[in-house]
């Protein structure tokens, strides 16, 4: 029933296969678009997701579409490349071909494996149940749809406890993703919703954000990580470093911080901490036998092809590369986006029997946002916090957003939310069909 | 477990509940807000829907929260107003009392029935899965969803057949939604789509409008009916008059047409036809015995309460009200904003000892727009038609948008989707949690 998909029925031209439609495999196919190649681009989702803004989602400042994009209306004046929508479940470097999850399969000349990552609870996946991860959109709506209906659920509590519980919001992982997104909840929580509930008092919401290691932003200068912990200090959360997680209920998260056990009663758990690479990674390095790091990365060559499949690329969250004596290259967009378009070059460069230099990370800059007006930013030597930082960390958004058709329109907006502190997409959405759990409001059965 | 909530508890003003935060209880709401009365607003959703425009949502024009507001923000200024997110399942009109899904009771003096309608498949509940309405959110998402997924599979089928099933679109139900539904999804399959895909040609697409009147925009003068036939005609719409399905299935559709049933082939129904009654009126009809229509309406009092019930009101969609000696009142927004300003009136009144005239409803007017720049609009005596009647649309949507805070935006927002044709919502979103069917891209395995 399966078919095989050749790869030289147009034209006898190579085919490039890219797996993923993120910021890595986007600008891959991108920078092809006037190689002498034919281009695959397969991808489980029809959209290209700007995932630096998620947490804008998850806390309702943006909607879903105002972070996503079709990646075939990104792609449609790209002649030689054609979109799939479906899901890479194996690939054999052997018999150079990928495996989809209804069984088709599609032949390659190159591969590039942009697949990204996703949540890892520390080996605990039974916590993802009670503390879901901030990767899809999914999640972002999710975690809205939670921390909503805990606040609708605390307006009806009448038991003090519980309503204290319902009140409480913890966020595991001081991370970019947890800074920024404890910033927007407690804007979201403290101020957002001043004056909409009857029974309870926004400045009584508590926020608290545990860290494992020894500071927040870890991968930041010390000075910034203080600035971003005394940033979320104004806005309410509670900033705990050292503090590692232990378990994670539907009532309770339990801790260990300087040798004692800790506990907090809540119902809400956002889980920032632990990525690892996509499964496929680590199903492609069974079957070659390649190294992988200890989050499933596949470990690359300078080249960013594999050990002993020169034709088999891997780049962004699924690649380890530390080919500079440094600490492999962090899960950000600007790695996948450079590599994407390395990898492009090689490919290029290859067909005309040129070689190609070593891959380089040129880092121009990091930056979290902490809520309202403040941020960290390192850009080159420049270490920039508070108003400033901000004003450059929405500059790059703007220009990242690049590609978006109505880039402009998406920053007003957002802007516009930002500055009103409106989050106008507070809405509680529900699964289509008859999931009693999912599509019932808030209510005492099963809630306590 | 359960409790009850006291009335009087507060001051001692008559309590007001409100079932539904749609555009007749949100408008009772805001028409309450001096009056000397505790309103408590009951809904189980969060937000308040701006349903006109839900067919922008199904096709990817809009994206959910363009068109809906958090009913708590909304009456935030309202000091006299609670806002519960609950589910009312029954009404006790001896006690007083209406009974939420969690097993809690409150007592009304005043009770508003504003819950609306729900789509109702000619008796046949089944086809309600192979024939989703458009309702809520949710059922707009999952139009979205399914029509994008069609796309998708047609790009990757090889059979003709099989091919030519997913390319046909199938709209069931020829009044304003149907008839707007099939002109803005003419424009997204023909149009907006164009050199997305490489394997079949959007003028290959089919799209097929089913109804069992004479005409459609029944409503409507005639001659407005044959210019939105026309119209839908020139955006490649087969419009179907007097053709009564008998049959939805996973792979076809079969309808009765001059004596003779027609079957099509096809893997996307959209339902448009034929709604009734939110399923509360009729439990409250049985358990008080009063008088329904066969949409499950209640038959309401020229001041909107219902007989032996002069605290029990009913607006929208729920009510059935023809004390004019004219059919019944469509189930249109501006006929549900009127009657919930007009029973804010008669509760002041009572409250002061004062009579209320009967409920008269004033016609502003009717209009369905069918697809880019061409609409067809009755305002009092004036028949509009094409892009004059598309401009007071628009108008028209300004003025209702009124009381979103960022009505302008939206609005700029949505003129841009229209006039570049782009509809950036396009992002198929799947059900939190694994649903195998519902999370998989598409694929041959259980789809041929």
């Amino acid at each position: 029933m399966s078919k095989v998909f050749q790869t030289t029925a147009s034209a006898g031209k190579p085919h490039v296969v890219i797996v993923g439609g993120g910021f890595g495999g986007l600008q891959a196919a991108k920078a092809l678009r006037k190689a002498p190649v034919e281009v695959t681009l397969i991808d489980k989702r029809n959209f290209h997701l700007f995932q630096p803004l998620l947490y804008q989602v998850a806390t309702g400042g943006l909607g879903p579409a105002e972070i996503a994009a079709p990646i075939r209306a990104l792609l449609k004046r790209h002649p030689n490349t054609r979109v799939w929508n479906a899901e890479v479940i194996d690939i054999d470097p052997q018999t150079q071909t990928v495996l989809l999850h209804d069984g088709d399969r599609v032949n390659y000349d190159f591969l590039i494996l942009a697949a990204g990552s996703v949540y890892h609870h520390f080996g605990h996946p039974e916590w993802s149940l009670h503390a879901p991860g901030l990767k899809t959109i999914e999640d972002a709506q999710e975690i809205r749809r939670r921390v909503l209906l805990a606040l609708e659920h605390a307006e009806r509590e009448t038991d003090v406890e519980r309503k204290h519980a319902w009140l409480t919001f913890v966020i595991v992982g001081g991370g970019p993703t947890g800074v920024e997104l404890a910033g927007a909840l407690a804007e979201l929580v403290r101020v957002t919703i001043r004056g909409e509930y009857r029974n309870f008092d926004p400045a009584a919401t508590r926020l608290v954000l545990l860290e494992g290691g020894p500071r927040i932003l870890p991968t930041y200068p010390p000075e910034l990580s203080e600035h971003a912990r005394r940033a979320l200090h104004r806005l309410g959360v509670e900033v705990y470093t050292g503090a590692v997680v232990t378990d994670v209920s539907t009532e309770q998260v339990q801790y260990q911080y300087q040798g004692e056990i800790g506990r907090i009663n809540t119902r809400t758990v956002l889980w920032a901490a632990g990525v690892r690479s996509a499964p496929l990674a680590e199903r492609l390095a069974e079957r070659a036998s390649l190294p992988t790091d200890k989050g499933g990365r596949l470990i690359v060559n300078p080249d960013l092809s594999v050990p002993g499949y020169p034709n088999l690329f891997v780049i962004g969250d699924m690649a380890h590369y530390a080919h500079q004596g440094n600490a492999p290259l962090p899960g950000v967009a600007p790695v996948a986006i450079q590599q994407g378009a390395y990898v492009a070059r090689v490919i290029r460069n290859r067909l005309l029997g040129r070689p190609t230099p070593p891959f380089r990370y040129r880092n121009k800059g990091d930056m979290a946002v902490i809520g309202r007006k403040a941020a960290v930013a390192q850009i080159g030597r420049l270490r920039l916090k508070g108003f400033i930082a901000w004003l450059a960390w929405l500059f790059v958004h703007l220009l990242y957003l690049v590609g978006f058709e109505n880039k402009l329109l998406v920053l007003i907006q957002w802007a516009w939310n930002y500055f009103t502190r409106n989050r106008r997409a507070r809405i509680i959405l529900y699964c289509f069909g008859h999931d009693s759990q999912k599509n019932s409001p808030p209510g005492r059965h099963g809630s306590g």
